[in-house]
């Protein structure tokens, strides 16, 4: 007699229907995390696609169904593929960064993959967007993506200082840092204003870490926090964005057949992440 | 390959061990309450137990297993029955009323099984306590529960005013409503200090509706929101009160023979709940 | 040798600045409100343009220095006027109304003074804007300022339905009711998604209650909230808005010497407002 | 006719009534951090006792009377005195530190003047407070103002694991910081349990920085903020408890006359702070 959870209730994918598969491949949903409201894109047991099991690169694949992302039609497949890993996960770090829209973001490592789809979903969202990346080709490119400032971290001293002339030296409501670099975050804890948010999202090498004193925390009321790629709902709204046309992930089709290449040339900095 | 999701997990329950089964006795995780952070308790397709299926009045039922509820050894059956319903509506409603512990919260309907357990619950979570309720024997058992103030409704013209005087003139930081009366929560808008916050528990017939003017919250600065049942986790966190003993639920053995009459005297208002 | 509060600190405005007065005119600081975190804008004691105190259809006035509202240069005054108050009071309960860029909002009364700016704000922060008012005229006026949806109220008999429609099956995120009409706010309550606000805004005359059954609460998790004006930081932001060429107060500009005739017409309903 | 802000309102302190001079002295009011809301303890032109003008080492001092705090008759001075600073500040930080009461809060320098006040507080308001220190002396003194568990830091290895065990594996809610120590905060971000709080307090010397990486806020859901002090109305609530009788400040009463010699032995270590 009790059909839920033991196969397909109405509100889930049907045969047929068009579905991504995420990062987040499954959870447990009885760890510390899954049971916390909130915590399950931080599952202690979670199978990611391409970590513990196979990934994507694949024509087929076993997928649990409750874990299939219902996609909606239109958008081609290779600009939706971006959102459900890189894209999603900037768009939860704007979600939960606390600031209003209307004021100051910045995008650290904006000249990136999720950098670049930060830009974007940061204007779409409403903020007015900083973004920190390295040479005048990512400044052509994040000010096209929509940056209203762009800040060369290769030829600025003090970065933290430019953010300030540029917020009417109040400092930013929030600082998202893309970059996996440990020198990035902790130029981004100068930037924040009054009850700044830093949010954690690019991951730098494990020796790689950032100090701070306690002192900023009870003088400026700031606060850190961290941002964990995104639900099924949070995968949702942010294709949605792409669906508008406020968001356009820039992709390279390529075959399986070259991924080897690919992937050689993505080591050697040839194609950017 | 896929194993989580598809059997039980090393954080699952195991066989043998002590659990509970709740009012909520599955969900389908995939609508668009299940899909919301937090929403999971108010899954719109939720299987609950003495609704769609068969309740707990039995020796043997079957529950998915994802919803069974670890419980703790120690504490006796009939004392850890009622939290995982009324005990972690109140628990839930406390938890998310918005009152810091010192600040006064009123139960209303506190003589109730909910708000028997509310008075206890709110002690214990370092709120001051008025109650509500009617009559001297009722008194008598909120003020033994925990609570600092008893206000008798069929005594007292106007309860908001001595909700007032009793709050140092400021009003309740938050009121929870377990009586099933309208009545009870047109009382309780006037209740509420700056900012306060009427929650939402007990269920009145379908035809009391409550009135407010707008106003009010304008000017106020106060919300109205609901409580729905509790998570696993916050079932847990309320079961932890019992076994702390900081939380005593007032319990009537009797057997599944008498089950009729039992509820026979309930109707008739001979036993309360 | 005490100087702060006793003059004016350098953070303050200077002599020749180019400052404007808010229907806030002045607060107590010590009330219940006032001593509450953002409870300044509710100040039980607060004096108003117009209210206890002259108002601002004047040449000259008195205010205290620490509520005159600093104004940058550059947009003209009749602009800037309309956010002192009404401006600010719509982007107040955007900024607090819980909801994600991206995400649909529904402007009650959107054909009015303060709705015509709940539009362009809404729009200008990211939301997906459906405007409720009666009308052509105002389904033009409404759609040429950002709503993607407008809903005629006197041609639609179930408003919550089609605002179900129009949001994938889902409902609104949040509610502004800036219409002063109990069944704008009544119709409202039914709009509204899992979790979403219904933002109070809009003052019906007194007569006019809104009724709700707990319920709602309980299954919806849904929030009554309300908002009232905004700080002087509230007011700086909304002002970047109009500087910035998002929002464009729609102004008609006339003399001191007209007000009454003005006003007469404004009674009769032949300028909106 | 303007007569709030340029004189008292019915709502503020009267001649001979009981006041306080709180670390607090006084606020610019318009600054970027007075513009926010709950912003004003971090005014950044604040006045403070002792630092920017004389102190309360004194019989008579001038004060703004805006932010003389209001007191209640019932405790003696003594005893109140601690709270308006100190004791504020704790509080406050449990106030922000996001853990519902019944779950674990850790104080790390629970021995010292704020930590002790901080065991106490935390108790008060419900929660499982476990206290960090060094020796037999402050296990006996934290163990008696309520402290569930006592850590003892010059014994432990690894504090976070002895933490984890104490919280069912689970972790704490919240570490308060009371301790001046860059090592105290090193070893605070370890204990936390999913979505934990380190609330910054206690000041470590300049050169006592704190290292963390960003993979734990990813992972684990964590944050960082700080407490500074706490508002007028923080204080009437800290104020509650120890009229209450839940709060009792350790005071050692002198002269103003030993003032000299007291602070030499408070230097030498021979008195606690």
């Amino acid at each position: 007699m009790i059909k839920l959870g033991s196969g397909l209730s109405e509100s889930q994918v049907k045969i047929g229907q068009r579905v991504g598969v995420a990062w987040q491949r499954d959870i447990c949903g009885a760890c510390g995390m899954c049971l916390t409201e909130g915590g399950e894109t931080r599952c202690f047991e979670q199978l990611n696609s391409g970590r513990k099991i196979d990934g994507t690169f694949a024509e087929y694949t076993v997928v649990p169904y409750r874990y299939l992302t219902k996609l909606i039609e239109g958008p081609e497949d290779q600009v939706l593929a971006p959102i459900l890993c890189g894209g999603v996960t900037i768009y939860k770090g704007l979600k939960i960064c606390g600031a209003t829209p209307g004021q100051w973001v910045v995008v650290s490592g904006a000249g990136g993959g999720v950098g670049a789809l930060g830009i974007q979903y940061s204007k779409a969202m409403g903020y007015r967007t900083i973004a920190i990346d390295a040479g005048k080709e990512k400044e052509k490119y994040c000010l096209d993506l929509g940056a209203e400032v762009f800040i060369d971290l290769k030829t600025t001293a003090d970065i933290a200082s430019v953010v300030r002339e540029n917020t009417s030296g109040r400092g930013a409501a929030a600082v998202l840092v893309t970059a996996g670099s440990g020198k990035a975050y902790q130029d981004a804890l100068g930037m924040l204003g009054p009850f700044g948010s830093l949010v954690c999202i690019g991951i730098p090498p494990p020796s790689q870490l950032v100090n701070f004193h306690p002192l900023l925390f009870i003088d400026m009321g700031i606060r850190i926090i961290g941002s964990a790629v995104g639900t099924r709902l949070d995968i949702q709204e942010a294709i949605e964005f792409v669906q508008r046309g406020l968001v356009h992930p820039t992709v390279q089709m390529t075959t399986l057949e070259q991924l080897s290449e690919v992937s050689e040339q993505i080591v050697q900095g040839k194609v950017g992440i």
